[in-house]
């Protein structure tokens, strides 16, 4: 229901262009033809052009005549991750999304200096979860990509997520930053960063939302548990962004909602100038999908 | 299913005794009388005794003459919880629960060199949980004591969660350490640690299980995960005992099984010379009782 949400707010958005990196992949050229077929957005193929040809033959795509697929033939895969990456620079496209070449070379690209994507703020994987059972999106930030963030990283950690969940209608996102306990303690890097970050927010420093932490995750999802605690708190039991201390807390969320709760996701990662949809073999050809129309509900013109 | 066979073997297993430190909890009661309904053991009850009299008056109890609560009179709450662990130590009680006390209260008795139960082990938390469609026990320690055990403490934390599957009749119990990436990466504390504790056991350094690291989750857990990764291993997808790098991972991996996956929990303190049952005012009731049987299950004479 939430994540398909998306993908009916990212069609009445209008046609966005995505240019995909290293699109010779089977399971790239199906979550392609999925959002195509559902008029999600253009798409311009960087890579080898005869193999994404026999892919899209394979697959029998018929163009029918509306030219949502482009194909622009790289003699390399770096080739392909920088011009996708131009491409995106250049306003000829609106998203960059990855194909089938590794996260690191198309990072490289998105860094170069000269016709990168920075904007001088840190790069974060936010991830939008539907949890059975949750009527609100649980939204996990950054399970994959900052390691051990300092505290003005997950600062603009927090920036990240706040601007793709506003672009999803959520006004004000609460924000909890998640730790093993809901007082401070010196001896937990975690608590006494989320003290910092809730004052931050108060003092207009991460502006846009309510943060409250240190919490526990049962506090920041349970307003039950919060109560249990005596909690006074704004986020507490309502939390929209769940901001994890460190990438080992964060996989271990991400994957315990997918693989114990059963959860969907959609996924992008924020803080360039454009949405990047980082997909891997890993992920659902559901989950490929929801991440493009995250990506395609934030594009910013 | 699974934690109901716990409370069918603690009964087989013949009556054990719990010392409970200060008793006088109207919760604390219920799941006692709870444990004492089922047969499931005796106990002897230290704190206020007016106090856990009226209790015992108010939630109806009949000894019906089998003798199974036993009272024993404290003037506070410290002498309750050194009373307590004396009786563990000679012997009189097989088990150890926290009542209505501060946490730091009763290890401080369990700590003390004169009469407590260290064994030079380290202390450890490892929670047994039943995750719907999953049919094995997924044990998750430490999520709750160590903040952030050193490698030498991670073995120790394995040996204790080792001792109590074995118990509960997993005869050779798979470990996987996991981290956000299944490779070793020096940037990434976790996965160093983990692939030293994987030779550790093949060193026979940590015996009694297979231990293989660094996992991530879904690899450890899933063996279709493991399968698209090429991870080779036997422990990669049917992990019995999930080594967590941080308190800060365990608590958010153990509250994510209970709030977002429906799970149910019994745990333990392991390390000491008797297992400790530690429930919190947030645990139900069922996981009261759960914790307590495995503690029985746990027993060694």
């Amino acid at each position: 229901m939430l994540l398909d949400s998306l993908i009916e707010k990212a069609t009445r958005e209008g046609t966005n262009t995505v240019a995909v990196a290293a699109a010779e992949d089977v399971e790239v050229i199906e979550a392609i033809l999925d959002a195509v077929n559902r008029n999600l957005a253009r798409f311009i193929l960087f890579g080898d052009q005869n193999k994404i040809k026999s892919l899209l033959e394979m697959k029998k795509y018929d163009d029918r005549g509306n030219n949502l697929l482009k194909i622009v033939h790289t003699n390399s895969t770096i080739d392909s991750a920088e011009l996708a990456v131009k491409a995106v620079f250049q306003k000829e496209a609106d998203v960059l999304m990855k194909g089938n070449l590794p996260t690191n070379f198309i990072l490289k690209a998105v860094l170069n200096k000269e016709f990168g994507l920075r904007t001088g703020n840190v790069l974060s994987h936010v991830a939008f979860f539907e949890v059975p059972g949750f009527e609100r999106f649980t939204i996990v930030t950054d399970a994959a990509m900052n390691i051990a963030p300092d505290l003005q990283q997950k600062a603009q950690i927090i920036n990240n997520a706040v601007s793709l969940a506003k672009c999803i209608g959520i006004e004000t996102p609460k924000v909890a930053p998640l730790a093993a306990v809901e007082v401070v303690n010196p001896a937990m890097q975690a608590t006494v960063d989320a003290a910092s970050l809730t004052m931050m927010n108060k003092r207009g420093q991460i502006p846009g939302c309510i943060v409250d932490g240190p919490l526990a995750l049962d506090n920041a999802v349970s307003a039950l548990a919060a109560e249990h605690k005596g909690i006074q708190s704004e986020v507490a039991g309502q939390a929209d962004i769940l901001l994890v201390p460190t990438i080992d807390v964060g996989n271990v969320l991400y994957k315990s909602l997918i693989y114990f709760a059963k959860a969907k996701v959609g996924a992008v990662i924020a803080g360039a100038k454009a949405p990047i949809v980082l997909t891997s073999r890993a992920d659902s050809a559901e989950s490929k999908l929801y991440s493009l129309a995250l990506a395609l509900c934030c594009v910013t013109k």
